[in-house]
């Protein structure tokens, strides 16, 4: 009567993606690793993102993870023919997720219309920059401008006045990532609707923005605004309301994070630090006194962490029982053995690359995991398997397709 | 036969909430947002996230919106009364969501088993700092480490000897709301599995971890770490694979965001600064040449931008069609144009605060969107609805239980 969920909760989610770079192939992409079996469209010339970062003999390793348990379909939209073969496909699918330029699916003639006529309930998601109405709609959909209008940006920066540098962009492509997970999350709330025992069998659109999904993240930052006409400022390697909290110099050369906010915790520092004047001090007295004399206690506590390196560092707060880390470069997250006990650093078979290190599956779910089957295929690896199981074409068909440049 | 989705796609799934800070709270938060009924479980003094960051007559601002869509009951969890009204509660509710440590729900006689014990197909998602399992289990879950564990912090910051600061802190917890995404995720993905027609009828556990969650988000660091040994480095407030793009200084003291790396953007930057020169100097022809010679291209692109006002180069680089921003605050977020056509930032009504500027729901959802039905509520409004509506409880049974201190 049941399947079994094999592969984790989405098995036997149907999902097809004509994306491409970063948000829609994210949003598969954790779809897939919880058992979502996942179609990709592409062109003959490949997703972009095969392009981008370190390669091994034109192979791109950021693919072998972006692209994991995925089955890849040559198809050339700008042929008839291959409008006529997606719509084919969208038929036997629960799901379309795209993100090319809000219009541009309708105008190659795959409108929502034109889907929800071979596919009534079908849920399409919509992924781009600002959005499919509005009048930034147009606009190109370029990460680091979504990321610094969603207010992100301002706030990653050290505080005014401490540097002439600009604010950083956060080290990887947040916003889509973000955009993809919302998208993937109202995806799977839109078929739970229409497919549960009491749901109501209907098939809905969504539209995720980039700067939406962003700015969705930013906490207190618009009714302060809005009330009190507060306009939040960045704290650099601190936290605002909190100290001491931060980043500190090892002698060598490394930084350690500790986060000492609270009366007991810093009790234990300023007694590891030997430093037990401090708690008399009414200038540190306090989280709220801490917080504005930080400057002078921060300066405190470098003058300790530049004497010591990174590891005696973490050997002393660590038996002090004292919040820290080292900041870890992938050197350290690659060897972590908390990552390593739970499955989140781990090798994967790659046909084209041999042994590579991957990222796990969140969430885990103890009882039925997600899998990784296989990794990132070639560029139209399963164009034959897809197209003769879905629509039944035969070898001739799709060497006729092949010869005329379709598929 | 079918109910409607009126309040969006997630109307008709009801979550217990037994949270603090953000990650639990964000998730549920986004649950609400998209239609779920949320019961958060408060101990009397509150939610620690209602003292943080601006107030209004002690009223928090970012709770406004933290809170918003969810019934609080004050519980007591200390008291064995307590504990039997949270399992009343469960046996009607199809999800949990909670983040203390790992283990002390269970400590306080609420483990899966006791949980499943009253409702066997429950959903349940533990979120923590490092999860429920390995050796650093027991660490505390501060957000700070868990995004330097992950490798977000490393990569956020400049390039190496640029600067003498630390990496800086992304400007909101951003490993916390991440967490509570995943959650998000996968518990609408464990309802589907659950629900649907041909679906298995079975509750399932998650375990999110936050550092996990930042972990999944590092794009190919691992992979090109495992292979290459290539150890991913930041780029301040660069593309590490484009260029130009980047933030450049105004006159007045702002930045400009300008995204001209492809070969017609850069065109049209070279001649809107009235450098057509530079597009037949060898050094900057091509992406991967500009890319070697950034930081001589940039000098002379801070010429031009260090010359004109935010306003002045938002005007030329708009109508010369480049893609630009100025880095958004919350005072250009708020009067966005666009943000406000998509109902992303708009006033709600809150009872303890007046009219408060809330972000809006994401995904946006076209025919069948999510609503803001209330502001986050008091500490424990709506405790006697609830235990009445639940569980039956009469007047003089609540008065009892709050003369003893269970509610």
């Amino acid at each position: 009567m049941t399947e079994t969920a094999q592969h984790g909760p989405l098995t036997g989610l149907r999902v097809l993606e004509i994306g491409h770079f970063v948000a829609a192939p994210f949003c598969t992409r954790i779809l897939g690793d919880l058992g979502a079996e996942i179609i990709k469209i592409e062109p003959p010339q490949g997703d972009p993102v095969r392009q981008w970062g370190e390669q091994i003999d034109g192979n791109s390793l950021w693919w072998s993870v972006h692209g994991r348990n995925k089955r890849s379909v040559t198809l050339n939209l700008k042929s008839a023919k291959a409008v006529e073969i997606v719509l084919g496909l969208v038929e036997k699918c629960d799901v379309l997720v795209e993100n090319f330029r809000p219009g541009q699916l309708a105008r190659m003639g795959l409108g929502d219309d034109a889907l929800r006529a071979v596919k009534p309930d079908l849920v399409i998601a919509h992924i781009s920059g600002f959005g499919q109405d509005g009048p930034y709609r147009d606009r190109a959909a370029f990460g680091v401008i979504g990321e610094a209008i969603g207010g992100l940006r301002y706030l990653t920066d050290h505080a005014p006045g401490t540097s002439d540098l600009p604010p950083v962009r956060v080290g990887v492509s947040i916003g889509d990532s973000l955009a993809g997970l919302y998208a993937a999350f109202g995806i799977v709330s839109a078929v739970w609707q229409r497919d549960r025992v009491k749901g109501d069998g209907k098939g809905r659109t969504m539209d995720v923005a980039l700067t939406d999904s962003v700015l969705s993240m930013m906490e207190g930052m618009l009714p302060e605004y809005g009330a009190l006409g507060k306009v939040r400022q960045p704290t650099g390697s601190r936290i605002p309301t909190a100290a001491p909290s931060s980043a500190y110099p090892s002698s060598d050369g490394r930084w350690i994070l500790i986060a000492a906010n609270s009366e007991p915790l810093f009790a234990k520092l300023a007694s590891l630090i030997r430093r037990p004047d401090l708690l008399e001090e009414p200038k540190f007295k306090g989280n709220r006194a801490r917080v504005e004399n930080v400057v002078e206690l921060d300066a405190i506590i470098t003058t300790w962490t530049s004497q010591l390196t990174i590891v005696e560092l973490e050997n002393r707060l660590t038996t002090a029982d004292i919040p820290s880390t080292q900041v870890y470069s992938a050197a350290e997250c690659a060897t972590d053995p908390q990552f390593i006990h739970r499955g989140m650093v781990r090798e994967v078979d790659d046909e084209l690359l041999g042994r590579v290190l991957h990222t796990g599956i969140v969430p885990h779910i103890s009882d039925n995991p997600g899998t990784i089957r296989w990794a990132g295929p070639s560029v139209g690896q399963h164009t034959n398997e897809i197209l003769g199981e879905f629509l039944s074409l035969k070898p001739d068909d799709l060497a006729s397709l092949r010869a005329e440049g379709t598929i």
